[in-house]
Protein backbone atom coordinates (compact mmCIF):
# COMPACT_ATOMS: atom_id res chain seq x y z
CA UNK A 1 0.00 0.00 0.00
CA UNK A 2 1.84 3.63 -1.14
CA UNK A 3 1.52 6.65 1.16
CA UNK A 4 -1.46 8.73 0.87
CA UNK A 5 -0.86 12.19 -0.60
CA UNK A 6 -1.45 14.70 2.09
CA UNK A 7 -3.57 18.10 0.63
CA UNK A 8 -3.44 20.76 2.75
CA UNK A 9 -5.98 23.02 2.17
CA UNK A 10 -8.43 25.90 3.47
CA UNK A 11 -11.87 26.62 2.29
CA UNK A 12 -10.31 31.02 1.88
CA UNK A 13 -7.90 30.35 -1.33
CA UNK A 14 -9.49 29.73 -4.63
CA UNK A 15 -6.02 27.98 -5.31
CA UNK A 16 -7.32 25.39 -3.19
CA UNK A 17 -10.51 24.85 -5.13
CA UNK A 18 -8.50 24.38 -8.31
CA UNK A 19 -6.53 21.79 -6.68
CA UNK A 20 -9.83 20.01 -4.82
CA UNK A 21 -10.52 19.83 -8.82
CA UNK A 22 -7.58 18.27 -9.92
CA UNK A 23 -6.21 16.36 -6.67
CA UNK A 24 -8.41 13.28 -6.93
CA UNK A 25 -7.77 12.20 -10.46
CA UNK A 26 -4.05 12.75 -10.48
CA UNK A 27 -3.80 10.30 -6.95
CA UNK A 28 -6.23 7.80 -8.94
CA UNK A 29 -3.53 7.90 -11.80
CA UNK A 30 -1.01 6.61 -9.68
CA UNK A 31 -2.96 4.39 -7.27
CA UNK A 32 -2.40 6.88 -4.59
CA UNK A 33 -5.16 8.16 -2.47
CA UNK A 34 -5.68 11.51 -0.73
CA UNK A 35 -5.77 12.54 2.58
CA UNK A 36 -7.58 15.75 2.96
CA UNK A 37 -5.82 18.00 5.57
CA UNK A 38 -7.24 21.52 7.07
CA UNK A 39 -4.85 23.95 7.61
CA UNK A 40 -5.49 28.06 8.57
CA UNK A 41 -3.72 30.03 6.03
CA UNK A 42 -4.85 33.22 8.44
CA UNK A 43 -2.96 31.21 11.12
CA UNK A 44 0.44 30.38 9.11
CA UNK A 45 0.62 33.30 6.56
CA UNK A 46 0.50 35.87 9.17
CA UNK A 47 1.17 34.85 12.50
CA UNK A 48 3.96 32.68 11.89
CA UNK A 49 4.86 34.33 8.27
CA UNK A 50 4.22 37.72 9.31
CA UNK A 51 2.97 38.06 5.82
CA UNK A 52 0.31 40.39 4.62
CA UNK A 53 -3.20 39.07 3.58
CA UNK A 54 -2.41 37.67 -0.38
CA UNK A 55 -4.73 40.48 -1.44
CA UNK A 56 -3.36 43.24 0.21
CA UNK A 57 -0.05 42.48 -0.80
CA UNK A 58 0.44 45.17 -3.98
CA UNK A 59 1.40 44.28 -7.10
CA UNK A 60 0.74 40.44 -6.34
CA UNK A 61 -3.20 41.11 -5.50
CA UNK A 62 -3.29 42.57 -9.16
CA UNK A 63 -1.53 39.41 -10.90
CA UNK A 64 -3.86 36.96 -8.41
CA UNK A 65 -7.16 38.74 -9.96
CA UNK A 66 -6.14 38.18 -13.04
CA UNK A 67 -4.82 35.19 -12.88
CA UNK A 68 -7.48 32.68 -10.71
CA UNK A 69 -9.92 33.84 -13.94
CA UNK A 70 -7.28 32.49 -16.75
CA UNK A 71 -6.23 29.60 -14.23
CA UNK A 72 -10.24 28.32 -13.59
CA UNK A 73 -10.05 28.45 -18.01
CA UNK A 74 -7.75 26.57 -18.53
CA UNK A 75 -8.68 23.99 -16.09
CA UNK A 76 -11.94 23.88 -17.68
CA UNK A 77 -13.66 24.14 -13.88
CA UNK A 78 -16.54 26.60 -13.17
CA UNK A 79 -15.83 29.22 -10.89
CA UNK A 80 -17.36 32.32 -9.86
CA UNK A 81 -14.84 35.44 -8.28
CA UNK A 82 -16.91 36.41 -5.04
CA UNK A 83 -17.04 39.55 -4.17
CA UNK A 84 -17.54 38.58 -0.09
CA UNK A 85 -15.99 40.56 2.32
CA UNK A 86 -14.73 38.91 5.60
CA UNK A 87 -15.04 35.26 4.80
CA UNK A 88 -14.02 33.02 7.27
CA UNK A 89 -12.93 29.45 7.06
CA UNK A 90 -13.03 28.07 10.40
CA UNK A 91 -16.47 26.97 10.90
CA UNK A 92 -16.52 25.15 7.73
CA UNK A 93 -12.78 23.80 8.64
CA UNK A 94 -14.32 22.31 12.19
CA UNK A 95 -16.93 21.20 10.57
CA UNK A 96 -14.74 18.95 7.75
CA UNK A 97 -12.92 17.78 10.88
CA UNK A 98 -15.68 16.68 12.87
CA UNK A 99 -17.11 14.55 9.28
CA UNK A 100 -13.95 13.49 8.94
CA UNK A 101 -13.30 11.58 12.41
CA UNK A 102 -17.03 9.67 11.22
CA UNK A 103 -16.88 9.31 7.78
CA UNK A 104 -13.85 10.33 5.94
CA UNK A 105 -15.91 9.95 2.20
CA UNK A 106 -18.86 12.66 3.37
CA UNK A 107 -16.15 14.63 4.55
CA UNK A 108 -14.36 14.97 1.15
CA UNK A 109 -17.82 15.47 -0.34
CA UNK A 110 -18.63 18.13 1.91
CA UNK A 111 -15.44 19.80 1.41
CA UNK A 112 -16.34 20.24 -2.29
CA UNK A 113 -20.02 21.44 -1.88
CA UNK A 114 -17.99 24.14 0.63
CA UNK A 115 -15.69 24.92 -2.50
CA UNK A 116 -18.44 24.76 -4.92
CA UNK A 117 -20.59 27.03 -2.56
CA UNK A 118 -17.87 29.79 -2.01
CA UNK A 119 -16.09 29.58 -5.43
CA UNK A 120 -18.88 28.70 -8.10
CA UNK A 121 -21.85 29.99 -6.45
CA UNK A 122 -19.73 32.81 -4.50
CA UNK A 123 -22.21 32.86 -1.48
CA UNK A 124 -20.35 32.76 1.96
CA UNK A 125 -19.28 29.97 3.95
CA UNK A 126 -18.48 31.76 7.39
CA UNK A 127 -21.62 31.05 9.52
CA UNK A 128 -22.02 27.56 11.34
CA UNK A 129 -25.39 26.91 9.59
CA UNK A 130 -24.32 27.03 5.98
CA UNK A 131 -21.84 23.86 7.23
CA UNK A 132 -24.74 22.58 9.08
CA UNK A 133 -27.10 22.64 5.93
CA UNK A 134 -24.25 21.56 3.95
CA UNK A 135 -24.19 18.46 6.20
CA UNK A 136 -27.45 17.98 6.09
CA UNK A 137 -27.42 17.62 2.69
CA UNK A 138 -25.39 15.23 2.60
CA UNK A 139 -27.62 12.86 5.04
CA UNK A 140 -25.51 14.03 8.51
CA UNK A 141 -26.57 14.86 11.60
CA UNK A 142 -26.48 18.93 11.06
CA UNK A 143 -27.79 19.82 15.13
CA UNK A 144 -25.28 17.25 16.11
CA UNK A 145 -22.81 19.37 14.21
CA UNK A 146 -24.38 22.99 15.43
CA UNK A 147 -23.74 21.44 19.26
CA UNK A 148 -20.17 20.13 17.97
CA UNK A 149 -18.73 23.41 16.49
CA UNK A 150 -18.38 25.72 19.52
CA UNK A 151 -16.96 22.70 21.74
CA UNK A 152 -13.66 22.72 23.22
CA UNK A 153 -12.80 19.65 22.05
CA UNK A 154 -13.34 20.52 18.03
CA UNK A 155 -12.20 24.10 19.00
CA UNK A 156 -9.10 22.06 20.00
CA UNK A 157 -8.69 19.42 17.12
CA UNK A 158 -8.40 21.84 14.76
CA UNK A 159 -5.80 23.88 16.29
CA UNK A 160 -3.95 20.91 16.52
CA UNK A 161 -4.16 20.03 12.59
CA UNK A 162 -3.23 23.67 12.51
CA UNK A 163 -0.01 23.10 14.59
CA UNK A 164 0.76 19.82 13.10
CA UNK A 165 0.84 21.72 9.41
CA UNK A 166 3.20 24.11 10.29
CA UNK A 167 5.64 21.22 12.22
CA UNK A 168 5.73 19.72 8.84
CA UNK A 169 6.51 23.30 6.94
CA UNK A 170 3.49 23.71 5.57
CA UNK A 171 3.93 27.55 4.80
CA UNK A 172 0.46 27.98 2.03
CA UNK A 173 -2.87 25.95 -0.03
CA UNK A 174 -3.00 24.00 -1.47
CA UNK A 175 0.41 22.34 -0.78
CA UNK A 176 0.75 18.21 -1.00
CA UNK A 177 3.03 16.47 1.22
CA UNK A 178 3.95 12.95 -0.65
CA UNK A 179 6.76 10.71 0.74
CA UNK A 180 8.02 13.66 2.47
CA UNK A 181 8.51 15.54 -0.86
CA UNK A 182 6.77 19.31 -0.12
CA UNK A 183 4.81 21.17 -3.17
CA UNK A 184 3.32 24.29 -2.51
CA UNK A 185 0.72 25.70 -5.19
CA UNK A 186 -1.82 24.78 -7.39
CA UNK A 187 1.35 25.48 -10.08
CA UNK A 188 3.25 22.30 -9.12
CA UNK A 189 0.49 19.75 -9.43
CA UNK A 190 2.96 19.08 -12.35
CA UNK A 191 5.95 18.15 -10.28
CA UNK A 192 4.13 16.42 -7.86
CA UNK A 193 2.61 14.45 -10.63
CA UNK A 194 6.38 13.95 -12.24
CA UNK A 195 7.29 12.72 -8.34
CA UNK A 196 4.69 10.30 -8.70
CA UNK A 197 5.79 9.26 -11.90
CA UNK A 198 9.46 8.42 -11.08
CA UNK A 199 10.01 9.06 -7.50
CA UNK A 200 13.32 11.00 -8.07
CA UNK A 201 14.47 13.95 -9.51
CA UNK A 202 17.28 12.82 -10.75
CA UNK A 203 17.09 13.23 -14.91
CA UNK A 204 14.93 10.76 -16.63
CA UNK A 205 14.74 8.93 -19.72
CA UNK A 206 11.30 11.59 -20.21
CA UNK A 207 13.04 14.63 -19.18
CA UNK A 208 10.83 17.86 -18.36
CA UNK A 209 10.62 20.79 -20.46
CA UNK A 210 9.09 23.50 -18.71
CA UNK B 1 6.99 39.55 -36.37
CA UNK B 2 5.79 38.30 -33.11
CA UNK B 3 6.20 40.09 -29.79
CA UNK B 4 9.54 39.04 -27.74
CA UNK B 5 8.69 37.27 -24.60
CA UNK B 6 10.02 39.90 -21.88
CA UNK B 7 12.00 38.07 -19.21
CA UNK B 8 12.54 40.10 -15.58
CA UNK B 9 15.59 38.51 -14.18
CA UNK B 10 17.41 39.20 -11.01
CA UNK B 11 20.80 37.20 -10.79
CA UNK B 12 19.55 37.09 -6.77
CA UNK B 13 17.14 34.63 -7.82
CA UNK B 14 18.54 30.75 -8.23
CA UNK B 15 14.80 30.37 -9.62
CA UNK B 16 16.03 33.35 -12.38
CA UNK B 17 19.00 31.26 -12.79
CA UNK B 18 16.87 27.84 -13.54
CA UNK B 19 14.63 30.33 -15.88
CA UNK B 20 17.55 31.25 -17.52
CA UNK B 21 17.91 27.84 -18.68
CA UNK B 22 14.97 27.43 -19.98
CA UNK B 23 13.37 30.69 -21.59
CA UNK B 24 15.63 30.98 -25.09
CA UNK B 25 14.79 27.36 -26.00
CA UNK B 26 11.10 27.71 -24.88
CA UNK B 27 10.76 30.78 -27.00
CA UNK B 28 12.31 29.27 -29.49
CA UNK B 29 9.86 26.12 -29.96
CA UNK B 30 7.33 28.94 -30.91
CA UNK B 31 8.76 31.31 -33.33
CA UNK B 32 9.81 33.94 -29.94
CA UNK B 33 12.67 35.91 -28.85
CA UNK B 34 13.33 36.56 -25.68
CA UNK B 35 13.92 40.23 -24.44
CA UNK B 36 15.97 40.10 -20.93
CA UNK B 37 14.93 43.03 -18.82
CA UNK B 38 16.61 43.29 -15.58
CA UNK B 39 14.61 44.03 -11.88
CA UNK B 40 15.97 44.50 -8.66
CA UNK B 41 14.30 41.88 -6.26
CA UNK B 42 14.99 44.09 -3.00
CA UNK B 43 13.07 47.11 -4.54
CA UNK B 44 10.29 45.37 -5.42
CA UNK B 45 9.82 42.54 -2.69
CA UNK B 46 11.21 44.82 0.35
CA UNK B 47 10.08 48.22 -0.61
CA UNK B 48 7.37 47.86 -2.67
CA UNK B 49 5.45 44.74 -1.70
CA UNK B 50 6.74 45.26 1.91
CA UNK B 51 7.62 41.14 2.17
CA UNK B 52 10.49 39.95 3.90
CA UNK B 53 13.56 38.33 1.84
CA UNK B 54 12.44 35.20 0.87
CA UNK B 55 15.22 33.00 2.83
CA UNK B 56 14.15 35.12 5.87
CA UNK B 57 10.77 33.98 5.94
CA UNK B 58 9.91 31.34 8.41
CA UNK B 59 8.69 27.81 7.02
CA UNK B 60 8.82 29.01 3.24
CA UNK B 61 13.02 29.64 3.54
CA UNK B 62 13.00 25.19 4.37
CA UNK B 63 11.21 24.65 1.17
CA UNK B 64 12.93 26.76 -0.98
CA UNK B 65 16.39 25.43 0.11
CA UNK B 66 14.61 21.87 -0.32
CA UNK B 67 13.19 23.06 -3.77
CA UNK B 68 16.07 24.64 -5.15
CA UNK B 69 17.91 21.86 -5.36
CA UNK B 70 15.63 19.10 -7.19
CA UNK B 71 13.81 21.70 -9.00
CA UNK B 72 18.03 21.48 -10.46
CA UNK B 73 18.23 17.97 -10.59
CA UNK B 74 14.60 18.10 -12.49
CA UNK B 75 16.07 20.01 -15.17
CA UNK B 76 18.93 18.50 -15.56
CA UNK B 77 21.32 21.87 -15.05
CA UNK B 78 24.38 22.19 -12.71
CA UNK B 79 23.51 24.32 -9.31
CA UNK B 80 25.87 25.08 -6.44
CA UNK B 81 23.55 26.31 -3.45
CA UNK B 82 26.06 28.50 -2.71
CA UNK B 83 26.72 29.83 0.82
CA UNK B 84 27.34 33.56 0.32
CA UNK B 85 25.74 35.99 2.56
CA UNK B 86 25.06 40.20 0.85
CA UNK B 87 25.37 39.15 -2.35
CA UNK B 88 24.31 42.17 -4.13
CA UNK B 89 22.86 42.41 -7.86
CA UNK B 90 23.33 45.65 -8.31
CA UNK B 91 26.43 46.10 -10.44
CA UNK B 92 25.75 43.08 -12.42
CA UNK B 93 22.42 44.83 -13.41
CA UNK B 94 23.98 47.91 -14.32
CA UNK B 95 26.54 46.07 -16.20
CA UNK B 96 24.08 44.13 -18.25
CA UNK B 97 21.75 46.74 -19.50
CA UNK B 98 25.53 49.07 -20.25
CA UNK B 99 25.94 45.91 -22.31
CA UNK B 100 22.28 45.53 -24.09
CA UNK B 101 22.08 49.19 -25.19
CA UNK B 102 25.44 48.11 -26.80
CA UNK B 103 24.90 44.79 -28.07
CA UNK B 104 22.26 42.74 -26.77
CA UNK B 105 23.58 39.32 -27.74
CA UNK B 106 26.39 40.01 -25.80
CA UNK B 107 24.38 41.19 -22.78
CA UNK B 108 22.77 38.17 -23.03
CA UNK B 109 26.12 36.14 -22.86
CA UNK B 110 27.31 38.08 -19.79
CA UNK B 111 24.05 37.43 -17.81
CA UNK B 112 24.15 33.87 -18.29
CA UNK B 113 27.93 34.18 -17.38
CA UNK B 114 26.91 35.84 -14.26
CA UNK B 115 24.25 33.38 -13.34
CA UNK B 116 26.90 30.44 -13.70
CA UNK B 117 29.30 32.30 -11.73
CA UNK B 118 26.61 32.51 -8.85
CA UNK B 119 24.73 29.30 -8.94
CA UNK B 120 27.17 27.46 -10.26
CA UNK B 121 30.59 28.05 -9.55
CA UNK B 122 29.14 29.46 -5.73
CA UNK B 123 31.37 32.80 -6.49
CA UNK B 124 30.12 36.15 -5.81
CA UNK B 125 29.15 38.63 -8.42
CA UNK B 126 29.09 41.74 -6.13
CA UNK B 127 32.16 43.89 -7.11
CA UNK B 128 31.81 45.86 -10.47
CA UNK B 129 35.62 44.36 -10.80
CA UNK B 130 33.38 41.02 -11.45
CA UNK B 131 31.03 42.29 -14.21
CA UNK B 132 34.76 44.08 -15.58
CA UNK B 133 36.30 40.77 -15.53
CA UNK B 134 33.03 39.01 -17.30
CA UNK B 135 33.02 41.77 -19.63
CA UNK B 136 36.55 41.35 -21.02
CA UNK B 137 36.12 38.22 -21.13
CA UNK B 138 33.29 38.44 -24.15
CA UNK B 139 35.30 41.09 -25.41
CA UNK B 140 33.95 43.68 -23.91
CA UNK B 141 35.66 47.11 -22.86
CA UNK B 142 36.09 46.29 -18.82
CA UNK B 143 37.51 49.51 -18.26
CA UNK B 144 34.77 51.81 -20.23
CA UNK B 145 32.18 49.53 -18.36
CA UNK B 146 34.14 50.61 -14.77
CA UNK B 147 33.96 54.27 -15.34
CA UNK B 148 30.50 53.62 -16.58
CA UNK B 149 28.92 51.34 -13.52
CA UNK B 150 29.03 54.24 -11.21
CA UNK B 151 27.82 57.48 -13.16
CA UNK B 152 24.75 58.70 -12.92
CA UNK B 153 23.35 57.94 -16.19
CA UNK B 154 23.68 54.72 -15.77
CA UNK B 155 22.58 54.74 -12.21
CA UNK B 156 19.36 56.42 -13.53
CA UNK B 157 19.04 53.86 -16.54
CA UNK B 158 18.37 50.90 -14.18
CA UNK B 159 16.30 52.66 -11.89
CA UNK B 160 13.91 53.46 -14.54
CA UNK B 161 14.24 50.10 -16.09
CA UNK B 162 12.98 48.58 -12.05
CA UNK B 163 9.85 51.34 -12.24
CA UNK B 164 9.00 50.44 -15.32
CA UNK B 165 8.58 47.13 -14.49
CA UNK B 166 7.08 47.65 -11.25
CA UNK B 167 4.84 49.98 -13.45
CA UNK B 168 3.90 46.48 -15.10
CA UNK B 169 3.31 44.70 -12.23
CA UNK B 170 6.15 42.74 -12.03
CA UNK B 171 6.48 41.55 -8.30
CA UNK B 172 8.98 39.08 -8.25
CA UNK B 173 11.97 37.46 -10.73
CA UNK B 174 11.57 35.20 -12.52
CA UNK B 175 8.28 36.86 -14.31
CA UNK B 176 7.53 37.05 -17.95
CA UNK B 177 4.99 38.80 -19.76
CA UNK B 178 3.99 38.04 -23.53
CA UNK B 179 1.29 39.54 -25.28
CA UNK B 180 0.27 41.29 -22.19
CA UNK B 181 -0.05 37.64 -19.89
CA UNK B 182 1.85 37.53 -17.13
CA UNK B 183 3.36 34.83 -15.65
CA UNK B 184 5.76 34.47 -12.27
CA UNK B 185 8.00 31.95 -11.67
CA UNK B 186 9.77 28.95 -12.71
CA UNK B 187 6.96 26.84 -11.84
CA UNK B 188 4.88 28.48 -14.38
CA UNK B 189 6.96 28.12 -17.79
CA UNK B 190 4.19 25.15 -18.25
CA UNK B 191 1.98 27.98 -18.22
CA UNK B 192 3.57 30.35 -20.53
CA UNK B 193 4.11 27.32 -22.88
CA UNK B 194 0.33 26.68 -22.98
CA UNK B 195 -0.22 30.22 -24.06
CA UNK B 196 2.17 30.55 -26.66
CA UNK B 197 0.92 27.05 -27.98
CA UNK B 198 -3.05 27.92 -27.99
CA UNK B 199 -3.04 32.13 -27.37
CA UNK B 200 -5.94 31.42 -25.51
CA UNK B 201 -6.91 30.16 -21.66
CA UNK B 202 -10.57 28.67 -22.88
CA UNK B 203 -10.53 24.79 -22.76
CA UNK B 204 -9.04 23.19 -26.04
CA UNK B 205 -8.71 19.84 -27.79
CA UNK B 206 -5.16 19.43 -25.66
CA UNK B 207 -6.72 20.12 -21.86
CA UNK B 208 -4.38 20.50 -19.34
CA UNK B 209 -4.06 17.66 -16.46
CA UNK B 210 -1.92 19.45 -13.78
Amino acid sequence: MQSPIAFYFDFFSPYGYFASTQIEALAARHGRSVDWRPMLLGVTVMQIMGMKPLMETPLKSDYIRHDKVRMAQLLGVPFADHGLSGVQSVNALRAFLWLKAQDPVQAVAFAHAMYRRLWVEGLDITPAEVSAHEVAVLGGDADALLVAINSAELKQALRAEVQASIDLGVFGAPYFIVDGEPFWGVDRLWMLEHWLTHRSWAASADPVQL
